[in-house]
């Protein structure tokens, strides 16, 4: 109720958006970043006549499309949005992508709570859009003084947000969020002004409802007496808005194709690092692939990104050190078709958790590459470690975790991920491997590779990344001790290869799991979770990081963390040089 | 080297700290934000006499103390650093500590990068500090115009810093960072004036050195002429820097503890949100504890950390929706000896992933209660539902993670993490559940419950918070059909309680998990984990939420997700009555 006649004026004087085509790229992108006003939302969809009285009455009833914040189940939702702070970082991204990718005039058009200005994440969205000066986007911030639990900090002092978002670059506009005139004007004003606009809209929470207007304790619930609030309010109308159409006449840009590519491939045995691996493999995949673009969190001299961002400065965007507007920029350019990959460390796209959940809940395609996986960095030190990515990756809805353990594979799974649906990660590591597959193999999401095996193994070792060599040392040694053990390398840790696991089960019936990786979520989870509903399960020992790690070489790090190709060793000797029925 | 004459200055004319005795909490706090200039912490700690020049040089070896970045593994390093953006949020929490709590007048300084700056987290922080006018807190930045990768946004346009700094209502002073007297006197001015104060020091990377000086690509590089920069630097020499003791004069405050104290308990058969019983437990217990404090992120109507606040007013601090801000202002308040519990929503706490991690490297006591857990919440839909954060909280290092299903077994565990160490995570759910256990029943971490039980049980039911009541009517549902099965409450998820598991494996063979989460990384993950290394391991049926939840009420999603009494049944039935090699 107190962004309503933000939204009604926006809809009948100012959008252009063909609701019969919601995915034209020349429609105008409106996203509720108060993803709470969903109700607006849905009136507005009403009043355009793309949803009838019927529909909007099974709000948040099971099976409708009209859920309790917006979800893409309604088509005219691009974006998910209820966790405060992510529409307008999403907005950046669709913003850019206006400028930049499809180059077509559409605006982005974000309605924000004052809130979640009190989220990091938004002064993230505004240092990007002012720095990059993103002409297609307006901030309409409806200031209705109430958060969930009482007033907010500034309650209606716009000039407060006016003086912090100034700031920063963008141009401001203080009105009376109830006043169509102002709001008109705003709009205007903001359509001719050549960089971001912010419009601070003072309005009154519950407007128009004497029995909740600007009262506390009112948040999200439903009105007592809804017959007195709509007579009050003029009684039962049917407006009707005509939302202007798009402007068709620009196409959108593609960027050409180049159809003659290379593929940098390694000799087995060379060694190199499988991050150097992915930066090579996405540069030259994107000569073939023009929807491919990356996004940096400034650490493409750490990530290889930097690779890509010499190749194809035009699908390179820097957005320093701010992973969750990275992040949600690409929500926003893949929801304009384009495939982002985005990369930074393992470790820090825990900045980003809460991007990328809501990313699955707006069934992006999204690609994130983490590099600098686990306590093989060596002697940085546990802050800069990737040690929980495994865990948090594998909890999203359809994810898809990738970890490579040579350079040739790196190159094949960069070009998997390119086709995957969903939000696919992929860990890369900093230090060196061996190549250990020749450049022709091919990998494909859900498979692995079983590199060692014999009619007798006694145990099975599944590794995965750096453990995969340790796993190899250590079966050779077993081997040369006479007992042989079968190696795993289980590259997709989701959706892990449960067939082959199961072929090693039935084979060995002793499985040893071995990641740089926390003992929880990770590889070991997943490599149990394969056994789910099974009768006899194998037994199955999980070597992973139980420690608490510092500064040391990577090799010494791998031995404090008992996950390098000794402990390995000795484990099977404890295990399956045990008791007959292991065998 | 960038920052060196900042830290020479500050250490011989103005910080005021006891290396004999990190733990007075008199001194002022000094924490090094960019992490990576930990060469330059660890100069000054031996330029202060703390460290010898042999342990100088131990410098990132395995078993240092002096990590690549610090952590408090060095005793006069408090929190530990190197994910950019966090020191001055938890610079933040001590400052308040040292206004609300401690109430002593030290001084909280903090060592920022320019590149850092880009992290919403940097203005979460500005923002709470120029709203609560934090006077002890000094945000010393350290602008030397190169990031890791190339240049930052604004380079040495400390203007532009200045600018945004200043809207959040700090005073700024901007200053040439090598000018001696420049810097003392700013120092001076932060120490006068009445507010925080930020300091825009431009400085030169790699100051001194020709070799590197302003250079790109050096960034965390050692140089390749040691002793030519030596030499350049004006050779070597052994400075000694005599840090001023604090003033002890005034006793850090403690507030007064109630002896008498009350504990809410609940009837068996009634029904309570487990969330209503977190906020009046811990408002209890609060009172014989007066070292507790809470956080909230501006949903304590919510959280039911409200009653708290009423109660507790001096105890309570409100981050608005700033979860990063809220978590790292806790490292800093239980650095400080405080028992502080931070309160959102489950699925929220995925905003401050990061900070938890580092948290964990920070060996911080901290106490997190995530509310509104999985798809029982109901119509609000999935960006309001915790389904990942067990998984999250499970893979963070040392930590403790449980699940109440009722109101009295919630209180008695509120009391047991207030007693445990590390980072302790609370799980509770938004609707009533009835009331199971009687109030002086008493619940261990690390512990469960056996809640149905016969000597001919088909199977274990395993489940935790709202699935047990699900498990419960499933058992009764079986019961009747005359397939006894056990019940289980694994309340603790993390530690699991493994010889519990065990006995049930034992007598059933068949356990059946049961989560109101997604299906990696929670209580299925957990229970099979609990079999680790274990010969003969039981079947092993993980029921959790696989699909992505929209609208519905509770009892509809539990049904959706299949993990409501009748899908437990089914899946008990398809099981257990099969052959007989089950029983």
């Amino acid at each position: 109720m107190s962004a309503a006649d933000l939204i009604a004026v926006l809809a009948a004087n100012h959008l252009r958006y063909d609701f019969a085509r919601p995915d034209d790229p020349h429609n105008d992108r409106l996203i509720f970043s108060k993803g709470h006003a969903s109700p607006l939302f849905y009136a507005f969809c009403r009043a355009a006549g793309a949803i009838t009285e019927d529909e909007l009455l099974t709000y948040r009833e099971q099976g409708s499309r009209l859920e309790g914040h917006p979800t893409p189940r309604l088509p005219w939702v691009e974006v998910a949005t209820g966790s405060l702070g992510q529409g307008l970082p999403v907005g950046v991204g669709f913003a850019q992508t206006a400028r930049q990718l499809d180059r077509l005039p559409y605006r982005v058009w974000v309605l924000c709570g004052d809130s979640e200005l009190a989220e990091g994440s938004m002064w993230e969205a505004f240092e990007h859009a002012g720095y990059e000066n993103l002409d297609p986007l307006v901030a309409i911030i409806d200031v209705n003084r109430l958060g969930q639990r009482g007033p907010t900090r500034y309650e209606w002092d716009t000039g407060a947000y006016a003086r912090r978002i100034g700031a920063f670059g963008w141009h401001v506009i203080e009105i009376d969020g109830h006043d169509v005139d102002e709001i008109d004007r705003a709009y205007t004003e903001a359509e001719n002004t050549n960089g971001p606009v912010a419009i601070l809209a003072r309005t009154t929470k519950g407007s128009g409802v004497q029995a909740v207007a600007d009262q506390e304790g009112k948040h999200g619930k439903p009105l007592s007496d809804p017959d007195d609030a709509i007579a009050e309010l003029g009684g039962v109308r049917h407006i009707r808005i005509d939302v202007a159409q798009p402007d068709q006449s620009v196409h959108p840009h593609r960027f050409p194709s180049d159809t003659e590519t290379t593929r940098t491939t390694y000799d087995v045995g060379d060694g190199e690092a499988t991050r150097d691996a992915f930066g090579a493999a996405l540069t030259e995949l994107a000569k073939a692939r023009p929807e491919i673009v990356a996004l940096d969190g400034e650490v493409s001299d750490s990530t290889r990104l930097e690779y890509f961002a010499k190749e194809h400065p035009d699908r390179f965007f820097q957005f320093y050190i701010a992973e969750q507007q990275m992040v949600a920029a690409a929500v926003g350019m893949q929801a304009r078709g384009w495939s982002p990959f985005c990369a930074t460390f393992a470790a820090f796209f825990s900045r980003a958790y809460d991007f990328i959940r809501m990313a699955a809940i707006s069934r992006a395609n999204l690609r994130l590459v983490g590099s600098h996986a686990g306590v093989a960095i060596g002697k940085d030190g546990p802050s800069q470690m990737g040690l929980e990515d495994l865990a948090m990756m594998r909890a999203i809805h359809g994810s898809t975790v990738l970890c490579p353990c040579d350079a040739n594979q790196t190159a094949a799974l960069v070009a998997a991920m390119a086709d995957q649906p969903g939000i696919s990660y992929l860990r890369t590591s900093r230090g060196e491997t061996p190549v250990i597959y020749p450049p022709a193999e091919q990998f494909g999401i859900g498979g692995s590779r079983v590199l060692r095996s014999s009619g007798d193994d006694r145990a099975t070792l599944v590794a995965a990344g750096v453990t995969v060599h340790e796993a190899l040392a250590a079966a050779d040694e077993l081997a040369d001790e006479g007992t042989p053990v079968r190696v795993l390398d289980a590259y997709s840790v989701k959706p892990i290869d449960v067939a082959t696991l199961t072929e090693a089960a039935r084979a060995t019936d002793l499985l040893v799991t071995v990641e740089d990786h926390r003992s929880e979520g990770g590889l070991g989870d997943a490599v149990r979770a394969a056994f789910d509903a099974v009768r006899t399960p194998p037994t199955i020992v999980s070597l992973a990081v139980r420690t608490m790690p510092a500064s040391a070489t990577p090799d010494e790090q791998l031995r404090a963390a008992q996950i390098d190709r000794t402990s390995i060793a000795q484990t099977v000797r404890s295990l399956a040089t045990g008791p007959a029925d292991h065998q």
